[in-house]
């Protein structure tokens, strides 16, 4: 079974591309920590029907993914943001003017950076 | 016929879902700038046939659009990118420690809001 944090994230991204009943399973699964045996009984479904439901979905949102890279795209925003952040409190710091713009400098280009993503 | 800024960012975020044959038709309409009746000549095709090409490829990418809305949360993050730029600027002329602590704070918090796109 993928892993939970993966499928939050896939939801998270292209959920709405699934159809809704895909979606309102997905989501007890992934969001609401439903079991199989849970939502077998939810969805009165059997165990099985409801694991290949959920690998059906992964596979959508995989697909989605491997097209479009929006989790690997904002991996690298939530990257550069958290360095900035470091960046900033270190500014907090600084006395010399020079020191401090060399820095100013540094951190606009990762905001650059970051309007590219 | 669509604007073609919005068509050209229709194609950056979705175009990766379309046909390959609607890739390319598409992105020599919007990127390579092919009027249709290029697009007819070059695809063999009539130029009513390039315009309801055209026109599904549009209706396609604005469903993806509207269910996962990277067009708008980009304009959101592109606007707090570049307010971030100038309070940046406006930081490098702030002697005050304490005026610029308090700027560099907003900016965190603006941070945090692209994080949070």
């Amino acid at each position: 079974m993928k892993e939970i944090a993966r499928r939050a994230l896939l939801y998270d991204f292209y959920g709405e591309l699934l159809t809704d009943h895909q979606k309102q399973v997905y989501e007890d699964a992934v969001m609401n920590d439903f079991s199989l045996s849970e939502l077998a009984e939810e969805y009165n479904v059997s165990r099985q029907g409801i694991h290949d439901l959920l690998k059906r979905c992964d596979g959508i949102l995989e697909g989605y993914e491997e097209k479009l890279g929006l989790i690997k795209r904002f991996d690298a925003l939530k990257g550069t943001a958290k360095s900035i952040q470091g960046d900033l409190e270190s500014l907090k710091e600084i006395s010399s003017k020079k020191e401090r713009n060399r820095l100013i400098s540094e951190i606009q280009k990762k905001i650059t950076d970051i309007e590219d993503i």
